[in-house]
This record gives structure tokens, sequence and C-alpha cells, in this order.
């Protein structure tokens, strides 16, 4: 149902082509290979990256493994299985998907495995294509009128499957005439916003703004935003959500300015395994993300950084949580 | 009486040397010159930048252009004068640095402009070194323990005489054993942070580690800041201040987290012809700064951006402000 002219992935001839996210929004390069170690290089460069998307690539790259080998194989699988595991461990959809390949490749019982697992992926993809649908019209609740939105990182087509999360939420808006303009924060170290968001916005024909993420403060000061979307990387079952670096300081400053901090991100994305967000493992990435820029050196590589590629947001910040099965608000009480 | 091997600007031989800090921490070039015209090029441009530095840089720029013209000529000062007051707007040590060239330029009754404006550059500039000590030893008062903290930009000697305002506070309670760790946000757009506090931090020795700006908020969940110091660009009767993009957002991160909030600047950048800080003009940079770093392309040419290049925090804030003067504690009461 994609009407723009990119897209994140599509399984195609037996093979899976995504679109190389770090090279947006400047070049826009496909990529296909057939070769699910490639897919697992990919999501660790962020090629393909955003949580839901993740899962899709990784349910993708474990059917592909037997593309040529379509016989039963434990030893494989869990060979497969573990270095797709190993590639990020933050996003919780990673390891649904797995999960989820895992049960149909352990009730195979004849030997065709390849088309037993990639109608699986398929599955896992549709069915993201129809939550991001379903926060999208859920998402029009939290608009009391038309509004100046702030969103941090990409969650869009990029991200996701559909329009992806909050970003689907905003697209939807806007068509539906409740979007006047949409701030974007740039999201270092990786520029994700920059990159990525605003490449989505100006494709969807969608008024925006590109800030650095510290000057989202000015923007709230001057009263210019009127509520912030963001996506999620994992979800604890009281609501205390992990998602790109900045988010925790983007909602405090919503806290302090009186501004509606939502998040928006299909269920597979709540980890019913976890209390709260003190168990949600963080991913900290190289000082070379902030000492490079596009392969352009700022910093002296004897300079120590600090870099977690995610924070945790605490539940009482979070003024409501979209998912497909509707607006969730404070206080969060997912069930196990 | 700087020990360490760079120096931000030196008057030598009758022309002005000064580092260019667009090119540090890669390279370390000096440019020198007796052109005041190149002077107000190196301000606009961010060659020489930290508001009491230009306003000592402006100074020599004044003096240097009676170099080969030494006589008054009220509309060569004029012009000159004005060159230098439109190279950056927010800064007030600029104006106040112009208006004592003007006050010594108006006295002059011989005809040894030069030597007269140029001595009133060297006092200038001897004053700032004075408050930088000042600054200094003052901010040893704020410390209750050996502290971790956290800074903004850069306030060191590449921003004002001696070894600054904020960095010469840190440099001091490092020798007096009161720091533990510097943590530095890299302060996007233009990334001081990362290119020259950490040069300077380096430089003498003192262990640090850099930090995208939004991640300030979880070294501060994580209880590993103890306070927060940053410089000001112009600071108004009752406290309010103009600082580097950013500035406002860790004021707002230090309320919420409940960490001392400190801005440590010499008594010149208060602007006593201004009750609030609705009354600072703020200067919007070029939507270069966020689309390209160092040269290099993240975004694309169409990407509208939004850039202040200064944000202003509310005094109730702000926990104190030293000054040569003494610590200040909130509320201010800056005389007229």
């Amino acid at each position: 149902m994609k009407t723009n002219s990119y897209y994140p992935l599509k399984f195609e001839n037996d093979n899976l082509t995504f679109i190389d996210q770090t090279r947006l929004p400047l070049q826009e390069n496909y990529i296909t290979t057939d070769d699910y170690n490639r897919i697992a290089e990919a999501i660790e460069r962020l090629e393909i990256r955003g949580a839901p998307l993740i899962g899709i690539a990784a349910a993708y790259a474990c059917a592909l493994a037997f593309k040529n080998k379509n016989y039963k194989d434990d030893d494989y699988f869990n060979k497969v299985y573990n270095r797709l595991a190993s590639t990020r461990p933050t996003a919780v959809n990673l390891f649904y998907a797995l999960k989820e390949i895992e049960k149909s490749y352990s009730q195979i019982s004849d030997n065709d495995v390849y088309r037993t697992l990639l109608s699986t992926a398929h599955r896992i993809f549709a069915d993201e294509e129809n939550y991001s649908e379903k926060i999208a019209k859920n998402g029009l609740n939290i608009f009391l009128k038309k509004s100046n939105v702030l969103t941090h990182c990409n969650t869009g087509a990029l991200a996701a499957a559909g329009f992806g999360t909050a970003f689907a939420v905003i697209k939807r808006a806007f068509e539906n005439e409740l979007i006047n303009h949409v701030y974007v924060d740039e999201t270092r170290p990786l520029l994700q916003g920059l990159r990525l968001t605003a490449f989505e916005l100006e494709k969807n024909g969608i008024p925006f703004t590109v800030q650095t993420d510290s000057t989202a403060a000015v923007l709230m000061q001057e009263g210019k935003i009127d509520l912030v979307i963001t996506g999620a990387d994992r979800i604890a079952l009281n609501g205390d959500s992990a998602n790109k670096i900045g988010t925790y300081n983007l909602a405090i400053l919503c806290n302090y300015h009186n501004i509606p901090f939502y998040i928006a991100a299909p269920s597979t994305t709540i980890d019913r395994t976890i209390a709260t967000g003190s168990e949600i493992a963080i991913e900290y990435r190289s000082s070379r993300e902030l000492l490079f820029i596009g392969g352009h050196q700022i910093g002296k590589d004897s300079y120590q950084c600090f870099c977690p590629a995610f924070d945790v947001t605490p539940a009482h910040l979070i003024t409501g949580i979209i998912t497909e099965e509707g607006v969730f608000p404070f206080p969060y009480n997912f069930i196990r």
C-alpha cells in the first residue's frame, strides 16, 4: 500500500532487497542479498534499523538461510538464530520475531523448511503492517486541535512496516488536517532525525523543520510545540520505555513545559517478561559514532565518549502509549 | 601566565596572532594579521569565539586599524567600529570592549591613536585575565566535595583571557583535588565541547568523557553528575542568562534531577541596560551549520533548520552566578 517512492525492504525473487539507511538522505542505494549473514551485518551497521524492521529483516534472514539447504538441521538453525540474536540487544521485536521463527521451525514435519519460514516471515511483516495501520488510526485520538508536533529519531517506513509507528500517527494526522508543522530532533549521534525522518517527511509532503536535540527546549519555551510523539524499542510491563538516546531528555522537557509526551509502538514492543525499565539491557556503541560523522573525523581518537544507544524513560513521564490496541494512559499495567 | 602549549590569541610585533578554532582539535593552525577586517571575519566565522575573547579581539582590531593611519579620523573610526559591532549580536562583551575603545578614542588629544587604542586593548585583555583568575578562585566555593562536573560548550582559554570562565573554575578545582571527572556536552551544532573543551581538558591533564547533549540526562539519571557549570554570553539584571544553545535544556535537566546549575562569567557579561532576558537579541545562524559538519554534508540543502546560536535560561533555574566579585545566589539583583 506504499504510494511513496521508497521502501525499507522488500522480499522479491527469493532475495531480500533493502535500502542502505546509512547513506540516506543523500544517496538512495538498495542492496539485494540472500545471505543471512549479510543481513545480520546490515542490522549491526544500521543499514537496516528501527525496532520492528529489525525483527522483520531477521525473520527473512532465517528463511533465506534455508533457501539452498531446504531440510531441518537443528545445529545450523541454532547457529543462524544466534547470529541474528547477537546483532542488537535492546529492541525486543528482534527476539519476538526470532521466537516466532523458532516456533515455526520446531513445528515443521516435512522438509520444506524454506517455504515454511518464509511464510512466517511474510506473516510477521503483514502483522506489523496491520499494527502500523491501527496505531495510525488510534493515534488520531491524541489530537485535540491542529497541532505542532515534535518527534525524535526515525519511526517511519524506514523503521517499521507500513508507515511505521509515531511517524504513521503523524502522517495520518496530517492527512486529517491535524498537523500544522513537524519539528524533528536531529537525533545525535547518528542523526536519524535529520537524515531519515526529514527524508520521509519530505517524501510525504509534510512541512517540517529540523533542530538540534537541545533546541527542542527553546521551541517549547516559545510555545511552538503542542505535543511530542516518539517510538520505543522495548516497553516494560509498568510502561517504562527504552527508546533512542535523547528520548528521556525530551520527556523531561515535556514535563517541565507541561506538554503531552506520547509513545507509539506495536504491542510486540512490550516485553512481557520484565516488570520495569531497570531490567532493560542498554546497548553501548563505539566512541567512533561520536567522533566521526559520515566518515568525517571531528574529535581526536584519544577522546573517551559515553555512547548509550538508548535511554529509559520512566512511565510517569509518559502521557500515553499508543499501540494497535488503543491509547493507554498512565499508569500502565500491561498484562504479562 | 599560560603554561600549556596553546593560546587563543597574542599581540606580537604589531600583529594579532590567533588560533583558528574551526580547525581544532585535529589541526592547531595559527593565523597572523594586522587587518581589522580579517579579524572581523574571524569573529563571524568563529575562528575566534567565546564572549570575552571576542571583545578582546575586537579591541585589538580597532587598534590595528590605526597602525598605518596614526591620526584621528572620526568617519574611519566609525566605519571600523560598526564593522566590528556587526559581527555577532548576542555577546555583550563585544559591545563593552568597543565602548571602552570608543571612550579611549574620544579622549585622544595628540595623534598617537594607534598606541593609545593598543594600550586600551592590552588593558581590556589584562582585566579579563584578572577576572578569570578571580572567577576561578571564587568558584572553589561551590564545591562541597570531590565532584563530577558537567559542562557545555567551551569556556576555557579559547573563549576568554586566562583560563576562561567555567573552565577556569574546573581547572582550579582540579588543582585543588575537587574534581573527580569532567563530562563534556559535545554541544551541537558546532561541537565546541567535543572539539574545544575536550582539547583544553586533554592539554591540562584533566580526566574527561564526551557525550551527546541529550545524553547528559542519562548521566544525571544514573547519579553521575554532582554539579553543572557553564559560561554566559549576556546576563540581564535579574540574572536571566543567554548562553550557547543547549544551556536552557541543561538547566531544566538539573532542575528535574535536583543538581546545582552554576554560571561563571566576568561582570563584563552583565548587560546593565536590560532588566530581563526577554530583551536579549538572539543570533540565528545558517541552516548550513546543521546540514554540514566540517564541510561534510549530512542533510539535504532543502531541509529547513531552526538554528538559534544561543538560548536564555531564566534566573530561577540558576543556582548561582560566579563572577570576579563573588558567587551570587538566586534571586539576582545586579545593579544598573
